[in-house]
């Protein structure tokens, strides 16, 4: 059952955050949806946006800057939680980029943590579900994009459920996840110790493996900036699996921008008519 | 002295975050600037945001989405905190709608806050020069906006120093404190209880002193889904006032907006375009 936590007007569409108790998750989930005004005369291209540690499903609504656009667009907005909330699993809070608020988007293989930490069936499947079920969006123009940890996931479900999600993009993603401190300790927890088990969760060991190329390009989006693109993020390894792939690949560099909303709104815009462009066509 | 927090790469311009010790507070205060990239070839418009209760400095950078605007339009955007922090008056965070977080933008009279508490003179007066002195902001096209407690702000400090901003427009602002309970409480302990006193700091009352009038009007947006219309806003008073004053006004209601930032935002644009237009002229 899907409840109504709050709704707002805004762009002449609707701004709204539901709770609903989660399958997969096996706990409450909370999430977010900007329905657009051109809702009320059908069905509309959809976009998930999955946000960064730390972040919740209020994070991209309050910050992103995308209902003006989307409004303008007729595109619907739905963003999760980044983790499930009161699994009441030891530790689970004592970590920033483990954990509550850095679930990663993925399947947790390892005890304690496979039996609520389940973000990707979560978002591809259930949620997804659910959205069509329960909002006028269209199951034909779906797309995903996200930010760093969620860059990864929206880059990732985007690989995995090829059927599913037409367009994706990414503004500072995690993009090889294997190579990375964040990666290695959310996988090495999550999925365990074997390495292996991690590639299916790598943006850039997917693309190594990719059948079906996005045709329309993949965009990126990376400030220059940012204090976490050595160490953390890696968009080489994914522009460099993309070359391979033969998957068309824009990645922009952003002189003087660094990690946080204040690039991303920056360049939201752009992001938005992206997916809107594909999901038209 | 002026410390510089943060700053981000914002829309070609920069967003930054300061603190500084300041005379008329006694206090270190924060404040946040966004510099337009038009302000690389010399002195630019300035528009002061003043936010509602319980907001802070980073409330209208993060939520407002002004920046997009202000970068193409060419207009440097300032918010100043909503209060004094760190006073150490006892009791000053008992309440959401008085003390910190809530400092409505007028100088106490009464103590124990009269030492402090000067958001009024902070604002119009140190604020100011210290903006005018540190960034390439045109003394001459300074304009004030604000939203509820802010709003009350934005058009009280606009009629108090009329030589100084020339142009002045709200969002949902508390536009006859005198006669609604969250004046009553911030004017009875700020000022205390010589209502004849209140009115300096009423916008309402002192429209009905005018002299001088903003030639090119004030713009206020109100949503009529806003939950604190009919007991703490009363534009209508404001807009009686105006009509007494042959000051011209422009007030917007809205079907299906409520007093929170997915409604600011909706019309951001319109409230920077407007202040762009009179400060161009």
């Amino acid at each position: 059952m899907l409840e109504l936590l709050s709704d707002h007007g805004c762009f002449g569409g609707v701004q709204g955050f539901y709770k609903h108790d989660s399958r997969e998750i096996g706990l409450p989930m909370r999430f977010s949806v900007f329905v657009p005004p051109q809702a009320k005369e059908g069905p509309v291209p959809v976009l998930f946006y999955l946000a960064g540690l730390t972040c919740t499903e209020e994070t991209f609504m309050i910050k992103g800057g995308a209902q003006r656009v989307a409004a303008e667009l007729g595109v619907m907005l739905v963003a999760p939680d980044t983790s499930p909330r009161g699994a009441g699993i030891p530790g689970e809070s004592d970590s920033w980029d483990f954990g509550v608020g850095a679930g990663f988007y993925l399947d947790a293989t390892q005890e304690p943590w496979s039996k609520h930490y389940r973000m990707g069936s979560y978002v591809a499947q259930e949620l997804l579900q659910l959205v069509l079920a329960e909002f006028p969006a269209d199951v034909a123009r779906v797309g995903i994009f996200g930010h760093s940890m969620g860059g990864h996931g929206a880059l990732t479900l985007a690989l995995r459920h090829r059927n599913v999600f037409r367009s994706v993009s990414a503004f500072a993603p995690i993009a090889a996840p294997s190579q990375c401190p964040w990666g290695e300790k959310a996988f090495g927890n999550y999925l365990g110790s074997d390495r292996a088990a991690w590639l299916q969760y790598d943006a850039s060991a997917l693309m190594q493996q990719l059948q079906t190329p996005f045709p329309q390009g993949i965009l990126i989006d990376q400030g220059l900036g940012d204090k976490f693109l050595e160490q953390q993020l890696l968009p080489q390894a994914f522009e460099a699996a993309c070359a391979q792939a033969k998957q068309p690949l824009t990645l922009r560099r952003h002189e003087g921008y660094d990690h946080g909303y204040y690039f991303i709104s920056t360049f939201m815009e752009d992001h938005l008519r992206f997916h809107h462009r594909i999901l038209s066509a």
